[in-house]
């Protein structure tokens, strides 16, 4: 099935491509919303685009106990980063009607529209909007890099006129998201699932190094204020500084740029970023704070300027606690290997987590490779994941 | 006379743009030429360009004094670089004619019709020709950034189709450049000349670091196979390395890429120059060699992989140590204060060196200031550096 659903938005390289409200979305989700029915589901879609399998509950009134994960992708991306939860949650639920009938509560899975912000710079559109943390003022005047804006592209795929239910909603008793890991800690260690306690907090900055451009010849080496040296000598440190941490915080420096950027001109001044992740935003805090003030002093010493600028910052989200125990109670029961975890990456398991009850679970990425077409998680370990997925959620809805 | 001269080509900023062949070049000559002319030296261009004015001498079969620089300019360039040499030259032919009437050898000055590179990607035009190091083959097919071939510029600027003389000289007997400093050397020290004993050596290196891309949220701090991480050690390695000699070498690094350059994601790539500069070849080789012996090792003690491309190779040029003897003689004598120098920036000069006994002349550039607008040196700076020509000239040709 995950082949099936990879076939829609396949690219090239045998990735995929399926950005938000695109013709690929568009086939995906239909052809997802005709094998939910035919198997006796209820489909049906909110007005941003989600599409929602339903398994109704037999109790009064009952509340909803929701699964899934995205459908968009990146640009030739993998077939497995968010089509998995979805695909989980479809054959989760049809196992439990083929096996016991309808549950107490309502079971949905849902393919959420977006999550990864390829098309449009807006990212968790599908999980915010049921959340009630986007709307549509949002999303006024976004384009994409054709020019064609956010509100046409939904409107020509037949949302955002109120033909469909408005997304937010106020009957779900939890949200549960299986994932593949994108790292890998679960194929070196050797555990079958990863019961996720936090997703990272995320803080980036701009870093801003200004010395001296200058003649790479005729300038002598003690009266240069070479800025790329000192960058280098901040990012030393700052990494140095975060292997010494033991509590799993990471911090990288990924982006970099020269000016002037010529091989016999002195750089005068040099802008890197800096991505610092960490489960407690404390130790984010200490972390920038110790290294930014290390940073002004190497940058007083060569006789240069440094500045720092903050320009994201998403606060660590903590998973439930008792929907964790749950999984954990079937894995130690069943001797499944598992391993309680952080989410370096963000999911949309965050947006529901201030919501309502949630967990996210993983299962392993091969070498840890995500967003790419290498992207790959074995069989039996999909499996693995399914099995959990659907023992969770009979303890949940039956 | 500066400003006189700056004005063919005075650009926006106050800078001055004279390409090769372009209507401001043939502008700035044909001022220069009737210049010479009204002054009562003969004036004659050769083949490729080079302008000269010439004094003749008395004696049979005189050999030649030729002094000089070239009239190109950088995009946006100063009005001393180069234009300083010719000018200098210029007044110093015209003093001596006034004052001592013919010599007994030739001097001429020469307006060397380019140096800088910065139309055609072809440096040392004018001086090459002149050498017989460069010649007509050298420039078949060149064009410039809008297309026009070298061989159509360079006709239709009146030059290459054998109207004018060959550029080749077998009758020179030296060659002076005066020329700014382009460093800012002399003005901390406060001399008054810099006598050139040697122009250094380059070599520039392309440095390729391979880690592994990878997650930045994902991947812990100890998994990770950085190339930036890397990078960063090898740049802090060489330029410490280069701090801590006390032979003058300078090693720059003035351009860096990182692939892919996303903030959230952790380099598996980096590209880097290196130049070095020295006036001894066998210093550049070895330090070279112990900085990549270091940076081996430091590349596989985090499990990467370092490559080392030379793409350039100049070696260095010595000047002729008589003449330079002259000029400190004569500076000596005059109670000026003058130092001994290697220049860090390549010249006409060091063309002309494995061609003729050459002598280079430093005056100071204020804050070492160059190919900028903001390019200055003092008027009394610029007299000193002409008296030292003329008493030079009058030396060797009287």
């Amino acid at each position: 099935m995950v082949e099936w659903l990879a076939s829609f938005g396949k690219s090239k390289n045998n990735g995929v491509t399926r950005k938000l409200y695109s013709y690929e979305w568009q086939c995906a989700q239909q052809a997802l919303e005709k094998r939910i029915k035919k198997v006796g589901l209820q489909a049906y879609y909110d007005d941003v685009g989600n599409l929602f399998g339903r398994l109704p509950g037999t109790e009064r009134n009952a509340l909803t106990i929701l699964t899934g994960s995205h459908i968009d992708t990146v640009v030739d991306g993998g077939k497995y980063d968010g089509a998995y939860g979805i695909i989980a949650g479809f054959l989760a639920l049809r196992y439990l009607y083929e096996q016991h009938g309808l549950p107490k509560k309502n079971i949905e899975v849902v393919s959420l529209c977006e999550e990864e912000g390829s098309r449009f710079p807006m990212t968790y559109w599908g999980s915010g909007s049921i959340t009630g943390v986007k709307s549509m003022d949002d999303v006024q005047g976004l384009v994409d890099l054709q020019n064609v804006s956010f509100l046409n592209a939904m409107h020509e795929a037949g949302f955002g006129q109120g033909k469909h239910r408005h997304p937010s909603r106020t009957d779900l008793e939890c949200f549960l998201e299986l994932h593949i890991e994108q790292g890998e800690i679960l194929e070196r260690e050797e555990k079958a699932i990863g019961l996720v306690s936090h997703i990272v907090g995320q803080r980036r900055y701009e870093i801003t190094v200004v010395g001296e451009s200058n003649h790479a010849g005729t300038t002598p080496m003690a009266w240069r204020k070479d800025a790329m040296y000192v960058a280098s000598e901040l990012i030393q440190l700052l990494i140095q500084r975060a292997k010494e941490t033991t509590s799993g915080l990471v911090a990288t420096v990924g982006q970099l740029q020269l000016d002037p950027n010529i091989s016999n001109v002195i750089p005068g001044k040099v802008i890197f970023t800096i991505d610092i992740r960490h489960c407690e935003e404390e130790v984010i805090d200490e972390f920038s704070k110790a290294v930014f003030k290390e940073f002004q002093l190497i940058a007083d010493k060569h006789k240069t300027d440094v500045s720092i600028r903050n320009w994201m910052n998403e606060k660590p989200i903590k998973m439930c606690e008792k929907l964790m125990g749950l999984s954990e109670t079937i894995l130690t029961r069943d001797k499944v290997p598992f391993k309680k975890m952080v989410s370096g990456a963000g999911h949309d398991a965050q947006m529901f987590a201030s919501f309502c009850p949630t967990s996210l679970l993983f299962v392993p990425s091969h070498k840890g490779i995500s967003h790419s077409p290498y992207e790959f998680t074995r069989t039996e370990d999909l499996e693995k994941g399914i099995q959990l997925l659907i023992k969770v959620l009979y303890e949940l809805a039956y």
